[in-house]
């Protein structure tokens, strides 16, 4: 297939990927796990390298006025580099989704198809500063036998730069190429344009980071996107909840880890059950610092409650702050969803057999729930083992990606001579 | 979801589209089936209106120029609307794929989830000047649970009002909205250019007709695409083929019908076999007023052959016509595949068991084959029934659609009452 791109700077390495792709579709399960293994010793024995690269990257963070939270989130210790290199090493036990067979037949003339899974090829991530995606998808792509080209955060640039070359010297050290997994941040925001425009060297290019970033990759890019991310995620609170179950399912789905996508955003109540139920959810809520946006009937029944703004309603917080208002009716819970969600994740809480199954037929999100935690979407809790994203696209994959999902199919067709009559 | 679009013209068509969408995601197949049925009995009633609408476009297209062959695509009569009809009775006969469970499985915490087929919602096709795709891919819309928004060629346009108004009819004559089916024809090429802006209405797009128009809704279009169509279609005949087995096969993939995609477009041949092979093979072809652009050493076996130039090679013909090149091995034969294919089918004549496994292995196309026709490559062949069309994209779907390819998933999660520990 001939490359469609005005590319310049980043060709040499995509045509390096594309070159270590073709090896990698062919390398049996064995090798790609003791790859996964290099990489996790590599990572262990590194460690003191590691965290000079980080420093300096903390340092230049510090100085430039990143957040607290971004910050947290690009600093390594000794304790996450080891849980990195866990997370490789559980990498390495997954089953290997390259040759599975999805469906085949015998066709009435004797020819035998068979549909079989094998890798994207080349896979462009961009992501920001956070240097474990680093570890966390190059191994991912290993295991699924992609090649990977990486666009990090510039903030991480030094801890990147460090841990690509450590992947490609383990990578390398099995006898694979070291192209297999490579970075075009020294090109900088030109490197990321002209991944985007890199079809036919690129296969699929998953953005891992905010909306910001997400929605600018999913609008710029010519090759083929898997869109991860976003999470306005709604809890219904029907005539019918029971209260323990209300009450603990809000406060897990809010608080237990406020600042990912299938966190609670919005909590919408049964206008008949706000009463019985809203003060004891709200309170427990609040007791843990959650900031409480309410409408005015919440407000009535929760006086502790900031009023809610339109802005509100669709607001991902990804912090201690939810946004609660009364609905009259299911109908209006599924309008009011239909409107603000980002199809990721609903879920909700009655004890009406008919309500149930109406909110899982007529909610329209990667995932909808009855009865339970929003933050059981996700792929670990799925048991997929690997972390690849959360899919909000219909297309190919939707909802928590595992290593099938970063694979395509192909069709094995085996005839004796059968020609078309 | 907030659609994120700047669309005018079109707003009011797409919104009735996700409304309609709606509505036939929860539509039971029975009642698709109606409408389906209903659509062939009006197909059948209205042929004169159909004709002589179409008898307009004819004219038109006559007067404004257009090819012989592109007034053929256009052109309606009795047999060709009984065939339409026909094809939307076998869709109805078809497995309906929404509601298929793909996976499930109950969490250790007794949390119970299942991946079941959901339809897209809204479909969008823009397409060339061939009436008929415009009942084909409505009817498989309709099958799926999808509503369709239609974009077609404007020298179709008074066949396609007709047909889009009895479908309409037939859809809105069983219960179901008419906005199932609906044309943005009126629009012009503004009404194109917002379609493919229109994320958040519309869940896929999809181009069919000249590799042009694909590559130019899969280079603008900001909606996910599933990328149907080119085919630069290789065999390989290497050097242990079976005569007669060569000359059948390259003829039928090449001739049985020249214009469409999985046809045969350039024929390599191992060195030592070239002597024994090609004068049959393409006397064969020759016979059937195929011109044979040759190398070299193509010419000089077979001297009827003209110079094939650099162009050649890459060149979907879709006509007959054939590139023919001399390899000196597998591995060049592959080499040649990976830099000209544009990856839906490559076959190799062999009967050696090594160079097969190596060719379905190597060759990254959405159909690798062994000793079978190329014209193979198609979903009707492969027992899907409907004929959606053929991905050349590894995203989702690779290869021939079927009905199922027209649908997303969504996870269904039952709990009863547990959060994340």
């Amino acid at each position: 297939m001939q490359p469609a791109t005005d590319s310049v700077l980043i060709t040499p390495t995509l045509e390096a990927a594309r070159d270590a792709a073709l090896v990698l579709a062919a390398t049996p399960t064995r090798r790609k796990n003791q790859a996964l293994e290099a990489v996790a010793a590599s990572l262990r024995t590194s460690v003191a390298e590691i965290l000079e690269a980080n420093a300096l990257d903390l340092a230049a963070g510090e100085a430039n006025g990143l957040s607290t939270g971004m910050l947290d989130r690009l600093s390594l210790d000794l304790a996450r580099i080891d849980a990195l290199a866990d997370a490789v090493l559980q990498i390495a036990l997954l089953t290997d989704p390259v040759g599975v067979v999805v469906r085949g037949s015998s066709l009435p003339n004797g020819v035998k198809i068979s549909q079989v899974r094998v890798p994207f090829g080349v896979v462009g991530v961009i992501y920001e500063a956070r240097p474990n995606v680093t570890v966390d998808i190059a191994a991912i792509a290993l295991k699924s036998g992609n090649a990977v080209v990486l666009r990090g955060g510039s903030a991480a640039e030094n801890t990147n730069r460090v841990l690509v070359r450590l992947l490609q010297a383990a990578v390398d050290g099995v006898g694979l190429p070291a192209a297999s997994v490579q970075t075009i941040d020294p090109f900088g925001r030109s490197g990321a344009t002209e991944l985007m425009q890199a079809r036919g060297y690129v296969d699929v290019l998953i953005p891992r980071g905010s909306a910001g970033l997400i929605q600018a990759v999913v609008t710029q890019s010519k090759v083929p996107v898997i869109e991860t991310g976003a999470g306005v995620v709604h809890i219904f609170l029907d005539e019918s909840a029971i209260e323990q179950m209300a009450v603990d399912i809000v406060h897990n789905s809010k608080v237990q880890r406020p600042s990912v996508c299938n966190a609670l955003e919005t909590l919408l109540v049964h206008e008949a059950a706000a009463d019985r139920l809203l003060p004891a959810v709200l309170a427990k809520l609040a007791a843990s610092g959650v900031t409480i946006h309410g409408d005015d009937r919440v407000r009535a029944l929760f006086p502790a409650a900031v009023p809610a703004t339109d802005e509100d309603w669709g607001t991902e917080y990804m912090s201690l702050e939810v946004a609660v208002a009364v609905v009259d009716s299911l109908d209006d819970a599924i309008r009011h969803i239909r409107r603000y969600s980002t199809g990721h994740t609903e879920s909700i809480i009655t004890n009406d057999l008919v309500n149930a199954e109406r909110f899982l037929a007529e909610v329209d999100s990667a995932a909808v729930m009855v009865n339970a935690s929003t933050r059981f979407a996700d792929g670990g809790e799925f048991g997929f083992g690997a972390e690849v994203g959360i899919s909000t696209q219909k297309l190919h994959a939707r909802g928590p990606m595992g290593l099938p999902e970063l694979t395509s199919t192909k069709w094995i067709v085996r005839g004796s001579g059968q020609v078309r009559g």
